[in-house]
């Protein structure tokens, strides 16, 4: 096969609030190789920004659109997305957003690669097994720990033996209102669920605001205190680690927009899990090889997803396999784009396991209808060509 | 004063070649604050996607486009740049190529600044006095060693004590090849000059490929072997230091886009010399924090750059007070575009060393004239609405 198309879809809401939930908007990428082969990705990434990634003039022999490594590529093993990815890295590397238009590309080429197999994308990045996870229902923070509590109630009425919340006010207050948050969420929740917490990056690298937390954290006995700091501060979070109790530890690295990022974060900044998006590493070939990474340094691999099915199922690809990764994000409250934009969902059973879909490649397809529901219309013209714009569906 | 516009110019070469010449395009960035005060920057960037990360819609809360941060802001002080540098990581920290687009509105916020107080951009940082640099040659190697020799011997007799070559063929071929233009280069420039040697990040994170490089490099008495590896490779990086002989070291950190890829490089990846193009890295302020880095862990700084003089002055300011650092990246052959588009220059004198800009502010002033002739009309409407038209020069 050669690959013949790449079509970007920028999906949103009517309405984008300023609140952490990247569930607001989407952007699907559908790629066409030769024969009729279709496959479909999403990055986790500014929209409009991407896209502009994808089509931009070159700059010089390190600075050029994605698509240039991509178009015409021969596509015929697991082998070649591979190295398409490396070529997207070389010829782009100055081109910073390059990194998070190459994730859904990537996706996309497993997905229309594992359908023209008729086998599941696991499969392909080399599992004999995909291994049924436990889903923790993952939300933000109410406003008040009330409306947290509420929450925590909520879902563990639906079953979920593990539940994350995140973002919100935590963290922008006093230590003793985080506190009342989670133990709000640990009451709601019950004593025996997993409970989850996730700073977003609030304390920036000050590692004595995020051990102040610490107790209270102990206290409602919080499995991972998740991204208490930015992506780089590989001492902070080596510091903070060093101070967790037996028990609890740290998670981080949705940030990571390439393998060295995440290696770092394991190597460095010691987490105890490595939490991957595969719409922002560089796709599903990035993601594999930090799970194994992870495997070989003892460390656990966790998915992060916070938009539709498709980035749900491709979140999972990567450790498929692992049965020792037993966890994994399930955002419970998605925007309606991103519940509808898939007909087939990931559904938790009645003790909150997920299965693997069972068709090939992904296993859950985007809607037309819904794309079109929800797409942006968007135009880019430079010197009077245009570059991009929204394709038909 | 407070922000009242960011206009973008997208600047190019009629033609972009296919080589490692940064200098084909131009990002200009023109910040305009109340009382009728005006500054420039320029972003080492790709121009459409840093274009894209200005004005892109929000996401959410974490992924908004940098104007949302900056527009309206007040600005009396350095610290108020400092401030809004830090609300667009903030509130950017999902749109990868925000770093890219705030290096040069945060430039640009510099140079409003120090011409509004009459002062160099250097004294605004922080120092007393700007200690001239010694301006080291800084160009492509020729396709064959024959081209290195002669460009080497040019720039000898022009007076240049110090040059660098890199990129083109070098790393690609056999080692043997190599270091057939690194002899070159050195026969060429004559036996008491500085030669440094940038490898472009060709062998990605593969230690025995540049190692195999060292003795034709300790042959010819580099100085530095620059770039060998890719910004993220910290544990190649320190591998191949420590394989250095005594009087060569290594050199990076042009692709950092944060301060912390800077630290890490310092303090994982133990580079002898940390590259900062305040282009990329976020601009001025950050640059300047990775300065004083560079100080406090005995590492010495250079700046990056490889567009104009507008970006060249702004390269310097960081590490202006400095005498220790005297060395300084002085691209010889700019294109067209780069030389002309401002019509004061920073000139080496007759034993290459520069003097920084007398003027306020970075002391250089892009030329309206030549903006509009390379200018690049560009476009871009979402939903209807125009988020970015060239603006009026």
């Amino acid at each position: 096969m050669k690959i013949e198309s790449l079509d970007f879809f920028y999906l949103s809401m009517p309405q984008v609030l300023d609140v952490g939930d990247g569930s607001q908007d989407a952007l699907l990428v559908r790629a066409r190789a030769t024969g009729g082969n279709e496959g479909w990705g999403e990055c986790e990434a500014s929209p409009l920004a991407s896209i502009a990634a994808l089509v931009a003039p070159m700059s010089h022999s390190a600075c050029k659109g994605v698509q240039d490594s991509v178009l015409g590529q021969t596509l015929e093993t697991p082998e070649d997305i591979r190295r398409i990815g490396a070529l997207v890295r070389r010829n782009s590397f100055d081109l910073l957003q390059a990194d998070h238009t190459l994730s859904g590309v990537d996706i996309a080429l497993w997905d229309l690669l594992a359908r023209k197999r008729q086998v599941p994308v696991w499969n392909l990045l080399g599992y004999d097994t995909a291994h049924r996870k436990c889903a923790y229902a993952s939300q933000l923070f109410g406003d008040t720990p009330e409306q947290t509590y509420a929450a925590a109630k909520q879902v563990a009425a639906w079953g979920f033996v593990a539940a994350k919340f995140g973002w919100g006010p935590y963290g922008l207050g006093s230590v003793e209102a985080d506190a009342e948050q989670v133990r709000a969420a640990r009451e709601g929740l019950g004593p025996g669920a997993i409970l989850l917490i996730d700073a977003g990056t609030v304390w920036g690298e000050d590692v004595s605001a995020a051990a102040a937390r610490l107790p209270a954290l102990c206290d409602a006995q919080v499995k991972w205190i998740e991204e208490p700091f930015i992506s780089g501060a590989l001492d902070a979070y080596r510091q903070l680690r060093a101070l967790c109790p037996d028990g609890m530890t740290t998670a981080a690295g949705e940030g990571c927009h390439n393998e060295q990022m995440a290696r770092h974060l394991i190597d460095y900044g010691h987490v105890g899990y490595i939490q991957i998006d595969a719409g922002r590493i560089g796709g599903l070939a990035a993601a594999k090889q930090i799970a194994d990474y992870a495997k070989a340094k003892g460390v656990r691999y966790v998915n992060h997803t916070f938009t539709s099915h498709l980035a749900l199922s491709a979140s999972l690809q990567p450790y498929a396999g692992r049965a020792v990764d037993l966890l994994c994000e399930y955002p419970i409250d998605p925007k309606p784009l991103a519940w509808e934009l898939t007909r087939d969902h990931i559904r938790p059973d009645g003790v909150c396991h997920i299965d693997f879909p069972e068709s090939p490649g992904l296993g859950v397809v985007p809607d037309p209808d819904v794309i079109r529901k929800y797409l942006v219309e968007t135009e880019i013209v430079v010197r009077g060509k245009v570059l991009y714009r929204t394709p038909e569906i």
